[in-house]
């Protein structure tokens, strides 16, 4: 791919669909999630290898991976928040392994029962493991941008944990606005800051559009030299702290952006919306992508007849 | 106001309403209106002053303007569409008229029943019309970003009709994304180019967040130097081609993206808040607007009980 190409990896099926209250069926998992990689996804987070009693909605993870289509040139990810999660995952053949553990202490404590210290260091039990199996690594740094109880993050905490993923060999990284606390200019400082760490091409960005900031931070994120963006098909997802806002930033919106100011995605934007439009009919509720609503700018409309 | 700030014009009584099926009442708007101006904004498109029979729901233009508290310091603007309707808002005693016809010629033709031609010599005669009066006048190229039946319009002739505003005396110029078609890197070309001719002080850019690129869209133009933006409280508004399509950009996600960024609005975020919480009770239907329902990312949440 060009320089000036974006990557968008799609996570609806995990960041999307764990928070929704219908149980999708494994079976319209596995066809939506060969569906997408026939629209060209390099990277596709499948599911979370997480207990199944913390998140039922994706208890099928080992089942949604022996049921897809591996597509060549697709890097089928999972997430994985602890060592036995890692095992989990090896065993169901994922390509890559995405750790998470948050900067703020608090929100790590609430969401894993841990500290982030106690999460880092199963990260390197997780890397011995992993070693020599041929998965590739990730890991995500949640709350990057602002946690929803203890507010803004330090910068050089974020970057010191981002430190600590590379030091144990971990290969890629992402920042995460976990709940959609990031604006603009922060985002511009923070990936001036890990771009001196970690190249665009193993940096991952991951924003949400809880406040209608997402795709504006995107162009921040990009103008400041990033290439990897997370977004979900729909913009599925959501904020458990508040009931009615949007989740994920919305993929099909996403690449409709970039392919309008000539960034190559690689992306059949036709094909996405069309997946878009039918998610209702899986998740039993309107979803807030806005480019399945309106159609792409070119789709123009007929001449009204005069009045 | 400093060389940074951003100067928000709030149109949802105007560009909000005009296209909701419930009428808003009378005393309603006027109410809204006075508690915006008190959050404060030092420009409100209050209504517009159009055929009554086009435009049932802003038939009321005339009693709201009368009803209305006036505040220093804020302009209390009128959407223009010809002649006749600048005589009714002088009557009114607007502070200012703002005109407006589509670069597009067949969407002034679907719109406004005539060529963008003989909406622009209308303007002429507004401009005698309202000469000495001590009103001040703002014209919109309509559909400047793109046209819904013809697709893009060449930035020549965007720019030709801002010279024709101009050569008029007409003060101020609105470059509209009339249907949410705008790119950020089509807007930099053409605020760039609006630049050489308008001050920022008197150009206003009007987004639609149609397609999910409102704010990034208003990122890509300050960035360029506007500083002047359109915006609707909740985000009200829509495309009349697209069911479902968002609006107007929403004046509270606006606002607040810009205090995270450290840019001054002059505006009241709480206030604005709490006002979009009730638009739901005005317009019968929940709005699209994101911080009204995720709180500000200042807004901290209470640390979940250890589990």
């Amino acid at each position: 791919m060009s320089a000036d190409a974006m990557l968008i990896q799609e996570v609806a099926t995990r960041d999307g669909f764990q928070i929704e209250p219908v149980y999708v069926e494994t079976a319209d998992k596995i066809s939506l999630i060969d569906a997408l990689a026939a629209t060209g996804f390099s990277r596709i987070e499948v599911s979370s290898f997480v207990s199944p009693k913390a998140v039922p909605a994706l208890r099928d993870a080992a089942e949604v991976f022996a049921g897809i289509t591996r597509r060549p040139g697709t890097v089928y990810v999972a997430l994985v928040p602890n060592p036995k999660g890692a095992e989990r995952a090896l065993a169901a053949k994922v390509d890559e392994v995405n750790l998470v553990a948050s900067v703020s202490e608090t929100h790590n404590r609430a969401n894993m029962g841990m500290t982030p210290d106690a999460s880092i260091e199963g990260f390197g039990r997780i890397m011995e493991t992993v070693k020599g199996s041929g998965v590739s690594t990730n890991a995500t740094v949640a709350t990057a941008f602002g946690c929803p109880f203890e507010g803004d993050q330090p910068v050089d905490k974020v970057i010191g944990q981002v430190e600590r993923y590379l030091a144990l060999g971990i290969e890629g990284v992402t920042l995460a606005d976990t709940t959609g606390m990031a604006n603009p200019r922060q985002v511009e400082r923070l990936v001036a800051r890990a771009l001196t760490l970690v190249p665009a091409e193993r940096l991952t960005l991951h924003f949400h559009n809880t406040r209608g900031l997402g795709l504006a931070n995107v162009l921040a994120a990009y103008g400041t030299g990033a290439r990897r963006f997370d977004a979900a098909l729909g913009g599925l997802g959501g904020c458990p702290f508040a009931p009615g806002a949007t989740g994920n930033i919305c993929t099909e919106d996403l690449a409709s952006m970039a392919h309008e100011m000539g960034i190559p995605t690689g992306l059949d934007l036709e094909g996405l919306i069309a997946l878009s439009r039918d998610l209702p009919r899986l998740v039993g509720h309107d979803v807030p992508g806005q480019v399945a609503k309106a159609g792409r700018p070119c789709d123009l409309h007929p001449v009204p007849k005069a009045a």
